[in-house]
């Protein structure tokens, strides 16, 4: 089992949806990212910072998810980084509402002692000269390192994007992005040309209708679930990213079939994360309900055909 | 092996794409759907109307496929229905530039003695009132009737429309129309509530984002293949149409579980149809490049995950 390390936003949001609006509940990337690979019981730290405004009982609930903290800075006279949003009557486009970046506009990660040796390393969404700074402070590299982005750092940092990229294994961006990266309209190329920046993998995510993974000309397809309601869709993207990366590490398997069964992992993972408000979900999640719903993820999608030729 | 009857426009097309422009070319609902289903080499026939202007060529190459045109009336002294539209860069949405009904408009469906015992009944998109008289007209209960619809019917003649739905087993809509349909903006609900207005089956068409599949609680997914390049996506929805009941006639076997594999066939033929201009691609489709895409399909969606409960 590898050992895994996450860098990302530890922050507070405010959520509005169509169902209703949230105070400031605990978020962020490397949250999601951690609660959602938590399931697999590996060894996982998380790399990020909060101010001392950061309560402790989510610490408790993060060190209780078997969660390592040792890296995640408290800037005792600072402010916890927030974000707010509200979402559209159809969850599929939102406003951003507030970004105050407080602690996280001066965060300088350090990796800690204890997962120097990590084999999977999660770069969340994040300035990408925050997540290369991880990459050079570890010795030997990673098994496996898998980059999170956004459009953001494609208008602002291209330049220190890509070079962030040219180093990593795997991409997980949405399909708006693929094609910014790329200037390609359509999937198929704008993965191609985004494996020659770097990234031997490429995973596209569309929200409700699915992900796709490109490994050089092969492709797998992972749906989502068709939901009766979607509740809040904050998170989901990494709620994603950290059951694909946390299966991947729980099994050391970085092969493309492995890969494939990690994508539906982090498909399953992120249909839970969209049933409550925040990480609600992810907090409470049992392998009973994981195991129902990967029979589920398997009645949708697998049927027998002959082949003849 | 069924005998398979469809209804729908047989129609000259103008389409103007990214990638270029054509002049009147072969069009209709009837005529892709023909076509695709085609390809199992059923006894199949087609009820629609052409005027004098419709081409021999046209007539002898859906002969040549084994489609029985007794059913096709020729209004000598009229002209053939016309459609013309524009697309979009991206492909997602077409504007029309005409419509001419021209001997649509007075088109009175008539079943041809030889296929009043047809096992297999194809709605393709009409007047509901021409439906309607289809279904009427045939004196034993077909072992499945499927229709397909748009939303021009439901903006203009709704109530026609339900009672037609009222009748059939299978319908085939896009995810705006099914929303339209039902009031309902999760496809999950409006799938329950269009089966409480008749149709067993409730197929819901998402183009690039594939199919789904519904049966009261039951959901199977089909993905659309991810293509390089999309040509021309017109009569793609048709073409999943006549792949999907022409494999059900085929096999005279209308469970669940077999329909799973009629939508991985309908989208087989859909992602041949969007290659070219037109019916050009499917006019010459082989059966080993049909096997080599069902591989494909396979691979796309295929995996394995124990289940440990």
């Amino acid at each position: 089992m590898g050992k895994l390390l996450i860098v990302g936003t530890v922050a507070f949001d405010a959520i509005e949806t169509p169902f209703g609006k949230t105070e400031k509940i605990l978020g962020g990337a490397a949250t999601y990212i951690g609660l959602s690979a938590s399931n697999f019981g590996l060894d996982t730290g998380i790399i990020s910072v909060v101010g001392g405004d950061f309560p402790q009982e989510y610490l408790q609930m993060l060190r209780d998810k078997n969660i390592d903290l040792t890296g995640l800075e408290i800037v005792k006279e600072g402010k916890t980084f927030f974000w707010s949003g509200k979402y559209d009557y159809n969850l599929n486009t939102r406003d951003t509402l507030a970004t105050d970046l407080n602690v996280l506009a001066d965060f300088q990660p350090v990796v800690p002692d204890n997962f120097q040796d990590c084999d999977f390393l999660m770069l969340g969404n994040l300035h990408p000269a925050v997540q290369m700074s991880v990459i050079n402070q570890i010795p030997k590299r990673p098994k496996l390192v898998v980059l999170d982005t956004m459009n953001f750092w494609m208008d602002n940092t291209m330049d220190e994007l890509k070079e962030v990229i040219s180093k990593i294994d795997v991409i997980t961006i949405n399909d708006e992005e693929a094609r910014q990266l790329s200037g390609e309209y359509s999937l198929v190329k704008a993965a191609q040309i985004i494996h020659e920046m770097g990234p031997q993998y490429v995973v596209i995510k569309k929200g409700e209708n699915g992900a796709l993974l490109f490994n050089n000309g092969d492709v797998f397809f992972a749906p989502a679930l068709p939901l009766e309601e979607v509740f809040d869709p904050t998170g989901a993207g990494d709620t994603f990213a950290g059951g694909f990366i946390g299966y991947l590490a729980s099994t050391s398997d970085v092969s493309f079939e492995n890969m494939k069964r990690a994508v539906i992992f982090g498909s399953n993972f992120a249909s839970f994360c969209v049933e409550k408000f925040g990480t609600k979900r992810m907090e409470n999640l049992g392998q009973q309900e994981i195991q129902e719903r990967l029979k589920q993820f398997k009645q949708l999608t697998q049927f027998e055909i002959e082949l003849t030729h």
